[in-house]
């Protein structure tokens, strides 16, 4: 490893002037990696902030052409890292290659899709009301822009989709906002690989120096930092309630306070109604095991909780998943402090609440963290809120309803949720419409007969929802629809056309819709 | 005045159980109004808003056509108050009564323009990505939908257009969420009178009981009380900083945080560059007075600063400037809380910084406020920044510039506006492309060669700003863009046509614009 490696990427330069440094961890091996890493000095925090602040005078205003330009360099430059990107990647999260080389294809295609959505234009969502002298009315042209330089913070789940090139970086660079990037401890090496390929990418696209940067920090003082340097504008993050609940707090505590647009995770309730289990209980069974156990368990959108109403058809649905238990494999978790906070997790559940485990698993074995199917009823989680508060890790609880008017009265009470589930016919639809128009309060986004995991990066997408899921519940951090959390309307009023953004010209240069006078032009 | 008129109206009755009470004050006349207005108590804030939550669960889920019958009948109502209306509103706040007229049109307006947005449909930013089983992509379908009941703030300087039937609550009930609204206590009597026409449309529009509620409160308890009912979901407030930010706290503390959009007031820089001065010295000073004093000052958007650069144009433009003082008028402030503050706040600018007055006038005379225009220079204003405060009222600080690029520093270093405007020739815009590029990241709207004055409610207007301006950069209070404040979008994944909303449905029965696959069908 080259000595740069272990520092900060500040703008197009390197910089590694502190003193506390940190390993990441090898899961799998269970050992430490022998490579150091140093967090960024408040010097370094700050130089890469104020770089970033410079960056966006000219990266602000640079046509979304050029923009798009830069997205596909740092999508090819990833795609370029090839195996070293995933093996080193793997390294550090025990993550299998193939899920590896998944998501990096994800994260490039997010980019491009960014990429597109810039080089077509009509996202700006230009407004034109023309002046009418007769009613003293001027003319009047709006336009998102960006907001300013933009903190952005890796999640340790996605070490490419959710890090370094993810969601947050992507949305916010394709705003318009330069990125000051705080790694994930927990994969150093990878952070500085992806973002090294940016700095890279900002180089041959001629971006400005600052665009972006990419700081180490294991201790909590350099993300602080990042949220409460006075000119970044907004702050992107992916993890736990507990540090996005911080990095919030902080947010709204500063002279000037700032949006923070945490997504914290959710439990993501599934509903498995009658009819769905009359039907097809061994394919619902295995799917959500399926679903729970995949990546150990560790995604934002795992299934964890499962609600059915006690009739004949959920015993059914109770063997077949005892059957499938049968099979399921432990598996090595992201980091140690995430394993054995799962274990202590699903400790609390057996043992405070008295959850019974349906798999006869112990929650760890080996070293390897073991699904675990809990049991419990509507009363004890009613009375008990906390069993519903999302464990990391490839646990889920099955919840009895003694009644359909329980099982409602058990949505009702759910925190927000990215996602909620339910399985059904059209008929049980029909017979529990009360329940979707609850769930459509809880969660971000609803589905039918699938399994929560697995978010598509399209237009339609939505990877949010109410708090505690997120800190916004009107954004969504996966998805062309993220690009909104980084920008703001701005009106021209009675501009002459040589001083307008050509977006907002009469002769429309860059043929974009636009609404003008009330109707849509394209 | 019947006795409902001093209580709370909460959802289709009346209540008044509580035994601290108020009067409103006749500025004009000076004196207390006698009759007597009751502050909520918990309990009726708490059954406003238990009621609200219950009618959410039915208006939430109307058909827009629906929702836009009731804005109609809202504007009817409003209408029908004619006179009686607005001689109540002059006598509580001495504005006169052609402009209270015009206020009450702008409101009226306001609410069919949210109405036929409502009609029309598309705005809820229908989005499809097909199902693509060889990628395995599912169906996905997003919509903006409501973010459930809202609590709203009444402003006292627009007793009509920004308070019980204004911005907030079109946009809110608009969006589909139930309003609760905190009268201001300057206006009550205006208030009910509102409230009341509301509650009547509801009833003849067949809305649920709930969906509208209006409590007095002179405490800051019942405010507050409003703002950490855990039944509320948003907060609209327009007034000022410490209120805004007082809410914004507040807001943010509560277990399941809310967002609050305040609008906190603004001192709407003027830029007033050579070219211009050269042109047109005596228009531009004649406007800029009649934009000062219009109102007695008492606007969101009032010009309390204007900034030139030390030249001979600049000179010519202080004699105009002069000369337009001799006639400016003492007029009545709105409450005697804003009067007094308007005079101490000049008095210490003249005071404490040694500002020198232009007009010769005292802050007050009579009673009344008079227009103060003051002078410094650039170097005196960002050594002592709070000098760029607002003082709301008819006071302006002319700042002058030693060149041009003290001119500059002063714009980078100004706090987030709602407004910033900009007098100049063509040649002087590109001579000052610098100063437009800083000025954009400081406000929501900028005006060339205008007045701030006057806010057009129309589809590209932003009302809004960076913060202290506002505590939501990418929000407006005034426009249809004000809507999407009170929404959050949801994704239906899979779900059977027979369960999605109309928006949705592969037919599109409501003819409405949607991005299917990424490609507008309208």
């Amino acid at each position: 490893m080259n000595s740069e490696i272990g520092g900060q990427i500040i703008g197009f330069g390197f910089s590694r002037k502190g003193d506390r440094t940190f390993q990441a961890f090898d899961p799998v091996k269970r050992e430490l990696i022998p490579d150091e890493f140093t967090d960024a000095t408040p010097d370094e925090l700050d130089a890469a902030v104020t770089r970033a602040a410079e960056a966006y005078k000219t990266y602000g205003y640079l046509p979304g052409k050029k923009r798009a330009m830069f997205l596909y360099a740092i999508a090819d430059a990833v795609d370029a890292l090839g195996d070293q990107l995933t093996s080193i990647a793997g390294r550090e999260t025990g993550l299998p290659a193939a899920r590896l080389t998944g998501e990096r294809g994800r994260t490039v295609n997010q980019l491009r899709l960014f990429a597109r959505l810039l080089e077509e234009g009509s996202w700006v969502n230009a407004r034109i009301d023309r002046a009418d002298p007769g009613k003293q009315l001027p003319d009047l042209r709006q336009m998102q822009v960006p907001l300013g330089p933009v903190g952005v913070f890796g999640a340790s789940n996605f070490p490419l989709a959710f890090s370094v090139a993810g969601g947050d970086t992507a949305s916010a660079l394709a705003a318009g906002c330069p990125v000051v990037f705080k790694a994930h401890p927990a994969h150093p090496h990878t952070s500085f690989l992806v973002g090294n390929a940016i700095r890279e990418a900002a180089r041959s696209s001629d971006m400005p120096d600052g665009v972006f940067s990419l700081l180490h920090g294991k201790a909590n003082e350099v993300g602080m930092g990042l949220v409460n340097h006075p000119l970044i504008t907004a702050i992107g993050f992916t993890g736990s309630f507990n540090g996005g609940k911080a990095l919030f707090d902080a947010a709204n505590r500063r002279e000037k306070p700032i949006p923070v647009f945490a997504e914290m995770g959710s439990v993501n309730p599934v509903f498995l109604l009658p009819g769905a289990l009359k039907e097809r209980s061994e394919a619902i069974a295995a799917g959500l095991v399926s679903s729970v156990t995949m990546g150990t368990g560790q995604f934002c959108t795992n299934p964890g909780l499962f609600v059915t109403v006690n009739r004949p058809e959920a015993d059914l649905f109770a063997s077949a998943l005892k059957e499938q238990l049968r099979n399921v494999q432990g598996g090595a978790m992201l980091t140690e402090g995430i394993h054995s906070n799962y274990v202590r997790s699903i400790r609390r559940l057996t043992g405070e609440f008295g959850l019974a485990e349906l798999s006869g698993n112990d929650a760890e074995k080996d070293g390897l963290a073991c699904a675990q199917f809990l049991e419990t009823d509507v009363k004890t989680v009613l009375a008990n809120p906390s069993i519903a508060e999302e464990v990391f890790g490839p646990g889920s609880i099955h919840v009895r309803a003694g009644n359909p008017a329980e099982l409602l009265e058990l949505a009702e009470r759910l925190e927000g949720q990215l996602t909620v589930t339910i399985h059904g016919t059209e008929d049980d639809l029909k017979q529990h419409r009360e329940l979707l128009a609850v769930l459509r309060e809880k969660a971000g986004r609803l589905i039918f007969n699938g399994f929560p995991t697995g978010v598509a990066v399209s237009h339609a997408m939505v990877h949010g929802g109410p708090f505690p899921a997120t800190t916004f519940p009107s954004g969504t951090s996966v998805g062309t629809l993220a690009i909104y959390r980084f920008t703001r309307p701005v009106c021209y009023q009675d501009f002459p056309q040589s001083s307008l953004p050509d977006e907002l010209k009469d002769e429309n240069p860059l043929g974009i819709r636009r609404l003008e006078n009330g109707e849509f032009t394209k």
